[in-house]
């Protein structure tokens, strides 16, 4: 039996006991959990400092170091993010539909913990806490495979969950982490069908189609979003642009930022100048077909440019003639994720809503609103771009599957 | 492009079409089919013989063979399923939950198409008009990869499928075929992502085993099922009994049948005389612990027994001191499919169905009632096992996704 082996032995001895918690010892546990983060900051300081050492040593980004690094601030926020957890109600148990059979059998379809959730992430060390808690208040036991250059720090987190944990009389196996930074053993977790339910990649394209191509575990896809806003013939421009300009350059480098822009050639002349001119005051290069380029100057836009999410300060504009041939275009090039449009035309929104293939679909709003908190289901742990499971933004109720409970007295089958 | 890749961008175009189908008009196109199916008797029947003599050739065991035949009944009853599937409930459009958000943002969950689902399968032909009839009015494109011993039989209701399409006036590449029996072909189907959503497997394990390694499309599993009863200290045996005969032995080679045994030590005495004369009445082999051979004659059950699903006239036994060992006896063997208990306690009956983790959870009944029909919800298309999208029954619902549709009057992130 192989380290990783016992992990996930591990992990399904502790599903059982942490499906079998009450709400109150979650957020108990939880609440203590949080606590101890806050009383632990110098012990996971210490650790992340090692972290950004290396980083330093290795010439990392600027970029990327920030995001590396936690603060007194940041641990604070972490344990405030588990205590809105504890907020959010426990969706274990509950009663989906109940079916009275005329043989008299009672079916009742009841929501369960998925069980044992595995998930593969890169370098935020704040994304430790944040799954825990989610997997947790959902009922689930949690393997975590952390990226490397925040090993140290994640390490420090994770023990002090599990401290806390035990605290509360809680199993510390809710939460393992794989302390190995081999391709190998990436690999080997995910083949560990035995053990783990569902693996859910947190990270870059990379990492993302690595996990779809290797695992032989049921996956969740999250995060790819090549975003696109269609500006309609009959668009209100005062809409248009505040939109677009937020959902470009609110936040550049999220997956719901919008990358490309598909605009109805009847409006090109009236909207261009001015959204040209606020995208340049936020510094976004524009890359446009022709029919763009002659209202406006822009890098000509290539095939590739259409496929790329480019989480920068870049967007692309493509023309079409109608509002079929916009949709045609965002279901070619869209990663399901979330798909705008623009306009006061109620038909031709009905349409888009209907026939555009993604996770959310807006009229009149910005694509930054695909979000946990912001629909109002509180943390997420993913916004999934795949049909299977869950769509969209991935709250405690999204970590759970569900069980029939089927109760009779000697009923056998004619 | 390989032809495969064009059968999958022509379903991926049929999708679209068939996701705008109203209610009427799938209906009116399944009627039509299930009409040419009867009318096109001769043809597939033709078809049909030329399988036939293949596989007598080949030296195929009489039981495959009798899977494989068809007759003017069963092509009559894969007409009466195709009219049985219009009269379930459409479930596409069907509003989930409606959210008002204080920004008045309205976010309108809505169940929608999957899109394009693959099959892959093995021998019985009635499977292709099946799947297709549940697909289609689910608003899903199918694209189906049958076994090469039904090919000319599958080619040949394919093809009367797409004539009843196109009398209907809709997309013939609602359903495609796979014409190819060799393994690269299902090998590079497996990785066709980009236009196929989900991909459902049914056959024995050694298929469900090879898609779930090989698949880069989000599969499905279904199917396997060592499903278990278990027998408590406190079991009615008026109950007991029957159940057990009708779970094992009703119809041997299904999911759903009975393949083991976890019986309370202490209901031993009571208990298994007469169950073995009732098995032995059935030509059912026993094969138990050393325990049960205290009480009847058996063959002495390994480890493997315990993990195996016979789909034969073979039972294992296993005896536990307690509800508790007896859960975990199952948790580590069972297939997640259907469990049961026989007892009067209403407390063991409890934590049988709070901790065994299966699909579905049996008191006082006969695990063969996992069935779409016998849950009331009509033909499925399996019975999923895993705990990701749906477990248990696969109606029409489970084969649907959902979309977040967004309106807002210009509304942007702060």
């Amino acid at each position: 039996m192989t380290a990783l082996q016992e992990t996930g032995q591990k992990a399904v001895q502790a599903k059982y006991e942490v499906q079998k918690l009450s709400e109150k010892e979650k957020n108990r546990a939880l609440l203590t959990i949080a606590e101890a983060l806050v009383t632990e900051t110098d012990r996971i300081l210490a650790a992340n400092e090692k972290d950004l050492a290396r980083a330093e040593e290795k010439g990392m980004k600027a970029g990327l170091i920030d995001r590396l690094r936690l603060t007194e601030e940041r641990i604070k926020g972490m344990a405030e993010g588990i205590e809105k957890v504890t907020q959010l109600p426990d969706p274990v148990g509950e009663l989906l539909e109940t079916i009275h059979r005329p043989n008299g059998l009672v079916i009742e379809k009841r929501r369960v913990p998925l069980g044992v959730v595995g998930i593969i992430y890169e370098s935020r060390p704040n994304v430790t806490a944040d799954a825990f808690s989610l997997c947790f208040k959902s009922g689930n036991a949690v393997i975590l495979k952390g990226g490397s250059d925040a090993l140290y720090s994640n390490k420090a987190i994770v023990s002090v969950i599990r401290e806390g944990l035990e605290k509360s009389g809680v199993t510390e196996d809710a939460i393992s982490f794989i302390d190995a930074t081999d391709r190998a053993v990436t690999m080997e977790f995910m083949k560990m069908k035995e053990y783990v339910d569902v693996l859910i990649p947190r990270g870059g394209a990379g990492l993302i189609r690595s996990v779809v191509e290797n695992s032989t575990i049921p996956v969740i896809e999250t995060g790819t979003g090549n975003c696109h806003i269609y500006i309609d013939e009959d668009a209100d421009l005062a809409k248009a642009i505040p939109i677009i300009i937020n959902a470009k350059t609110q936040r550049l480098g999220v997956c719901n930022a919008c990358e490309s822009l598909v605009v109805h050639e009847k409006i090109r002349e009236k909207l261009l100048p001015d959204l040209a001119k606020a995208l340049s005051e936020k510094s976004v290069e524009i890359r446009g077909d022709e029919k763009i380029g002659e209202v406006i100057n822009c890098v000509p836009a290539t095939e590739e440019d259409y496929g790329t999410e480019y989480l920068d300060a870049i967007i692309s504009m493509k023309t079409v003639k109608n509002v079929d041939e916009a949709i045609a275009h965002i279901n070619k090039y869209n990663t399901k994720h979330s798909e705008a449009i623009i306009t006061e035309n109620r038909e031709h929104a009905e349409k888009f809503l209907n026939e555009v293939d993604a996770a959310c679909v807006y009229v009149n709003a910005s694509t930054r609103f695909t979000d946990g908190f912001e629909f109002g289901f509180g943390a997420e742990i993913g916004i999934s771009t795949q049909k299977l499971h869950a769509r969209g933004p991935m709250g405690l109720r999204e970590l759970t599957s569900y069980k029939y409970r089927i109760t009779g007295n000697g009923q056998i089958r004619p």
